[in-house]
């Protein structure tokens, strides 16, 4: 997966129009998602769905599903009536390691995922896509398959079961789907991949070939493991909306290979400090705030580069109160502060004008370190062994 | 590679433009080989050439060099170099599996290579493309991947050395080569490969990138077993001229990989019973002679089908002669009777009118008779384990 929270910009347009790829998104005044919606043919997760999602697993939904962080979707109520009924389903993401440190855009899917995997005690597999950024980005395979590594013990950090867990590099693990992935390929052709992805003929011909291979893991027959005793078990995706070309053609190939489509949750972007309009660059280290940063860095980054919906002045911000939808800050609580009252006085005391923009930007400081902290102190833990553990070909326990 | 010897026709052509490529052969009056040379680029083999081979190998070269059937080669000279300072090559041939039997034009490119591996003491690795004719036929996948075990019986009762011959499925074997193949993915634009092989954008996106699978034997890290000691040892290709394009390709990219090129030595075309002009087809069984035909399916397929270059009646015949160019059967005798004072014989006698076509047919079926005999034979040694052994990655014995 190209495409992890954070890695798109909203490119401004000349016309009006929305462009979403696994690689570009344009858009004038950031993403109308509910146009998306409609333009990619998903379906939107609305207040039954989540109320159901409640019922059936018994406890309150992660809080970026109340708030429609998590806000569009493909069959997803069929895997609650699978769930329901006692049958199983798994899970699939993934990352493309182009950089050896996540951010926290990165961590959008990461930490949803595992949300999902406690809530429905699900089999997750990971894949580490080093393939597809040798062939798109300037990096030697060797970059990229260390990158993977090194993105797995940011992945296992996050808190994954290692007993349901299975996270693998393409490269390494290839053999594997390559029955799938031929199968795939061969029922789509050139002209498909044009249409859905809009590559041109210079590129390369393993960029034209690639969308096979992010498709494969949506089959359950790609793992030669047991992932949960039976032998073609559902999958459910969790991503960015902006991989769902992917699998658009993954659902329009599977009927024809005897598969099952996969279901979908499509998250929104994850914004850059810059606003959601800019680039999350990983070459630009200001776009975005790294889990390797330091509490220093954090608070500089946050001081310096978010930017503010709120006055310009105090006296404006007073008069005026903070426009929240462009104020990066508060943003960036909405994905990260999980207490909804504490979040709720914000939106009301900043949008008001009775806070101030530095009272949020140090409250969001306060979230960001203490994040980073833990995280960074679960991942210390991560050894070799541990990713060896996670990325070895076995039957996953349940 | 599915342009096996005599896989290929010469279809009739509007203009008298010449197209030959692993799919199509297209030329009005035969292929003009010398030709050919010009348009590929590659060089013919002359008799400086093969007085060499002979001197450097000490032995007489096989009849199908003295005789033009492998006329055209690639850097051949370099391997002979390279042989002659003690310094090893290996030699890379293979087959598409697409059908369970070998006829006598598959034959061809896998007997020269023996002699090639014996005459060179060289190590060999053989290709079964079955991702490839599931990708270009109506196949199932299963049913390629057993096809390709079961050529395999068939080429190694060729009498390949077990000890110096490596032999693969792609499927089982891809994930090996896939750092060799996802590097010349990336550096072959998908207008170059429309350019070389001609395809249509309708085609599945599999077959666009499937080049770079044929093109990765020919680097031999892709082989992490030892071929012969060294860790990059050149590479020998022996094909027929119509899988030229695949290693053009190869030999353009091996630089940007820091490789080096492959050197190639080309075959002219197998022809069908019909004539040169007409498809040797897999579902036609009237078009070839397979090594799985009886006795009386041989003498019956060339009485009724072998197309003559004799005279039409006994009269015509004495009169004109026949047109040995034309005439299959002798041209079939110049590929498989090893006998250049006989072969003499017949072209004087026959050519002259003092010899009947029959006696031509007759001679004929007693020589492939002859190699189907002992060619069942010996296939029918070759079991299971030993296509396991052959099969299975190990480091080749020297």
């Amino acid at each position: 997966m190209s495409g992890d929270q954070g890695e798109k910009a909203n490119k401004q347009t000349s016309g009006g129009e929305q462009v979403v790829t696994p690689w570009d998104v344009q858009a004038d005044e950031g993403v109308d998602y509910d146009k998306l919606i409609v333009q990619f043919g998903s379906s939107k997760i609305d207040d039954d769905l989540v109320k159901r999602m409640e019922r059936v697993t018994g406890q309150k939904v992660h809080h970026w599903l109340r708030k429609e962080i998590f806000f569009s979707h493909r069959d997803l109520g069929e895997m609650l009536d699978l769930y329901e009924a006692g049958k199983p389903f798994y899970l699939y993401t993934g990352r493309g390691p182009s950089s050896g440190s996540l951010h926290f855009g990165h961590l959008v899917p990461f930490v949803f995922t595992k949300w999902l995997q406690d809530a429905f005690n699900a089999p997750l597999v990971i894949q580490l896509t080093d393939d597809e950024k040798f062939l798109w980005k300037d990096l030697t395979l060797e970059e990229a398959n260390m990158l993977a590594y090194e993105n797995a013990k940011d992945i296992i950090a996050v808190g994954f079961d290692p007993k349901k867990t299975f996270i693998f590099s393409d490269v390494d693990y290839i053999g594997h789907m390559y029955p799938n992935i031929l199968g795939i390929q061969k029922k789509v052709t050139l002209n498909q991949v044009r249409g859905i992805f809009g590559m041109n003929d210079s590129a390369n011909i393993g960029q034209f070939s690639f969308p096979a291979i992010q498709a494969a893991p949506s089959f359950s027959s790609s793992f030669p493991i047991p992932l949960r005793g039976d032998d073609d078990i559902p999958c459910l995706i969790p991503c960015a909306i902006d991989q769902d070309p992917y699998f658009r053609m993954t659902r329009d190939v599977a009927p024809k290979l005897g598969f099952r489509k996969p279901a979908l949750i499509h998250s929104k972007f994850f914004p850059a400090l810059q606003g959601a309009q800019t680039k999350m660059s990983a070459s630009d280290a200001t776009s975005s705030i790294y889990l390797t940063d330091t509490a220093e860095q954090i608070r500089h980054k946050i001081k310096h580069y978010a930017v503010s919906g709120g006055g310009d002045t105090a006296e404006e911000q007073a008069a005026n109160g903070a426009n929240l939808e462009k104020d990066i800050p508060y943003q960036w609580l909405r994905f990260f502060l999980d207490d909804d009252a504490k979040l709720d006085q914000v939106a009301e005391e900043y949008g008001a004008g009775r806070m101030m923009t530095q009272e949020v930007k140090d409250m969001l400081g306060d979230v960001l370190i203490g994040i980073v902290a833990k995280f960074q102190a679960d991942r210390a833990k991560v050894s070799d062994d541990v990713v060896k553990e996670f990325m070895s070909v076995r039957p996953l326990e349940f």
